[in-house]
């Protein structure tokens, strides 16, 4: 990844296939890497969030990296979590990704542990300097239970700590001060960080972070649609806000498959994470919609709502 | 207020103007409604947050509601706030509002009490049924410390219970669900709930909810440069992004006078408050700046502060 | 109230009866005031949580606390609850509750509006200096979202700001940090604040506040088994801590009664409240168990389970 | 460990003394297992929080778990934590400890991953059955964000999963009420889980939580004064309850070294064990009061208020 040019367009953030014996399924992950790039995706990060990387244990993250990095062979470049609690943790996983190919790194602030925002920007600073790949800060308070400030963000911006930003924050008022405070949408590439890149990973507000300013949009329902946030990209790009809010519409309609899971018998992210692994069965790419554990899978009936709504948006054929 | 058609556009949360002994200065009120109403204001929102109805007696909420609806003398349609603990003690300000001359209400969920889904649906249908005057739904979850969710709000608004909301959740991507919801941007008007009207109180992503549906907007800054949120709203109903977009980037330059006040030693509300008060009468509007007790007073360094923003975004001559 | 002795003992937040229409049922508060004081209980909180406060208009709330004043006749002393968002709005209730003859305020720092802790500070020394009554802190972050540190109480015992803490914050490590700071259970006579009195609104670890140190207790469930509670008080007093847990034990048991409710279709607040008022009518103190708007009402399998507590306590005789 | 009685007594969370390097310091740490043998401590928790586990790699984990095993050798029972985001994380740390020598497991729910109730329930079961040793649930809502309820673990608790509580939530109420639930104080070992042992994390309330039923208490503090612990213990189970809260109220002024750090430049967490390891530093334990990174380390003034707290306690020579 040149270090000259912010990381701009989609990059979803990969699921990961699982036997259900829950081992990885590498033949599915790869013919997944294949169904994301011939979409035309513009990079991709693996071992995320929505790639369960939590439910992973390192040899299984070893497994995911390495495949993902092999399939894609260089066409676009891979991001990888690097998702533990502390920096030596951290630092750990790091060395690993950097072996197995990895083109830059996602690392969230501490968590479970507590800390403060000066240990927060040291454990940043670390990283960056011994991580030895490209550093983007993950913002995802909803896991960290904490949310990076826009003047934390820009500071490590500006000092070259980090390569970028993948905001899970949902906070667009943020991210719209950051932008500003980089120089503006059209000023920020004479900014004072002007190879820093901004991605947002609120699926369904792509449409206006583009504008906005952000380079680019890390979609977990770009597992299921990458076509459809590549052509809302574009819209975005040639300027055709119309046929872009048009997209996102039908994009907030197949969302709604994160709810298809029962309320009250699992939790709303085992719920979203087994609609997309699901819908990617539906969709002849993975073998299976097995989600890790201790996760409580999709009954039938969930799962034939996950395939309306894959009917609805026009990605399987109607009945 | 008409209730076959949406209410739209901006739509200032008017500050309270305080003597220093903290009595109302209604002299500086009438004249701030002036201010906003020949910036081309569309409505006005009164006793909501930025206009410290927290902070208010009983007796000032009314003279301010009664200072305002006088002064606005129909000009535009006057949204009053109704902010309190329960149904009950809601009903009491609503049938003060309503003798005071509003035209609609708005009230968020139950806080200090701790209630279940259908007891805010209850609140709301009570509210509905027995307040007299359309009602919005206020969601604030930084006060309220919880957030109403799409499906409540679009039962609610297919009901007729509610005649709008004014989100100020931050929570863009409800917003949008709620929208599409609703039959999407184009298609509301034709929707289940053609006059429910979205305001959004996220006043540093004004184009982007508009562009996604969203009615209007309620902004707090909208205090200190109505004309520019006028100009913001014009440009994306005139489908002119990019000026938008750079309406809106000025606008959140001048939001960073809410970082006024030293962090150690006040509160970011009333550092955001004081700002906007001094803004006022650094702009001739208010006498004074004075917030309500127990809030912390701007000192003159962040005062200083404050005109710096307003010059930088040529609300004042430069020096 | 003299100040120069803390308040000991057990003193119930009082729960409010009301008519199926929602009015104050005097009659009912009247006799559940006496069924308190024949219990031997030490002082009266009218107007708490557990009152409904947050429910009461600011009439009902008079009438509620003229009925209490009247009912007690100085035979102990009377708390009054003036809960409301802010210092002006506080000091508004506090001239009514001096007015209906309360001998001290019970007030929480400031919600709803969001204050730094030199702000809350300013509320409780306005308060302290304007309110013309003893006045007690009352720590509850679940309706507040914010706890009152041991810093900042130890400086408002210390200075005379507070008479005592009604801690409902269920944090016995910082009630016992506060018992340390101001001279230790044995020592706090000859400390820095000797009349400061803390009361624990934890129903369930009584006999360990008083053992560490409380001076009493403000059982919600001292509603229902007012006698329970002076038993237990007595037995920690006369330093019989075995017959102290086994009293505490049994109302452990006892407040099961606060989950009668379904879970899935009320708050637990409501179902604690209305399982309170539904004992107090069976015990035949309340003539109805209505809770207020937005409440949702116990049902008859929810009401029954309360019955089956009230038996097995001992309080209403096996069928 | 016996699966037929309960572990009872003090276990001290054991602090991992590291180089400056960051490196574990395996000659400081076995020095500090016969500090905590001598004073008489009836087991070892190594890997907890307080043990910095979220802080140590993997290999550094192993490091410090032999250690501990080897220095102990069989003396008293160790518990070992393994603190890690979802089951199949902790199955691969629950075998490492298991190869190590580990007599018992203790596991938080799911952090990071968001779980509902019933898959925190699945994630229990499954280290239960697949773990190979005694499994405890450790409580920690400040790190996991979230509580375990009482009904879970007593479920827990009566099925075999459990062997037993670490309870660091600071809710005493709902300790009481898991007491309770499983036969009382007194009832326990007749009760549905007769071996199952709850054990406080809250150090500034033992006194509290042994009279109410708790089996032992695992206090942080006790790295620092393991003797005061197990004196404090002692004379509970004599039924000294003075001399229990003489020495309660001793341990928690010696406590208040947790704020030695200042609280603008560094975190709660790091502040406080960073004083406890500074302490050790003191009294010859540890080589080095070194915490992991990114923590801020204590500057000379903190550790001279570390050191006084030591005098005051009699744990130093006054100067």
């Amino acid at each position: 990844m040149s270090s000259s040019q912010p990381l701009r367009g989609v990059v979803p953030p990969v699921c990961t296939p699982l036997h259900p014996s829950g081992d990885v399924d590498t033949v599915s992950l790869a013919r997944h890497v294949e169904h994301l790039l011939s979409a035309g995706v513009h990079g991709l990060f693996a071992l995320g969030s929505s790639g369960e990387a939590a439910f992973l244990t390192d040899r299984q993250r070893d497994v995911v990296l390495r495949t993902v990095v092999d399939s894609v062979a260089g066409r676009v470049p891979v991001l990888a979590g690097v998702i533990d609690m502390t920096t030596p943790r951290v630092l750990a996983h790091a060395e690993a990704a950097r072996e197995a190919g990895a083109d830059a790194l996602v690392a969230t602030a501490p968590f479970y542990a507590r800390t403060h925002p000066r240990e927060i920007a040291r454990h940043y600073r670390t990283l960056g300097s011994r991580a030895g790949l490209p550093l983007y800060a993950y913002d995802i308070p909803v896991s960290v239970h904490g949310k990076l400030s826009v003047d934390l963000v820009r500071e490590l911006a500006e000092d070259g700590t980090l390569a970028g930003l993948k905001d899970s924050s949902g906070d667009e008022g943020s991210l719209r001060r950051l932008v500003v405070a980089l120089g503006g949408r059209h000023g920020r590439a004479a900014g004072p960080a002007p190879s820093f890149s901004i991605l947002t990973g609120s699926e369904l507000t792509v449409d206006c972070a583009l504008l906005a300013g952000a380079d680019g949009v890390v979609p977990g329902l770009g597992n299921v649609d990458p076509a459809g946030y590549v052509r809302l990209h574009d819209a975005v790009r040639a300027g055709d806000l119309d046929r872009a809010v048009g997209e996102q519409e039908r994009l907030v309609e197949l969302f709604g498959m994160v709810d298809a899971g029962p309320e009250d018998a699992m939790g709303r992210s085992s719920s979203a994470i087994g609609a997309f692994k699901h819908a990617l069965r539906l969709l002849g790419v993975f073998a299976h919609g097995t989600t890790a554990d201790p996760q409580i899978q999709l009954d039938d009936a969930s799962v034939a709502r996950v395939g309306e709504r894959l009917r609805a948006a026009g990605l399987l054929p109607a009945r």
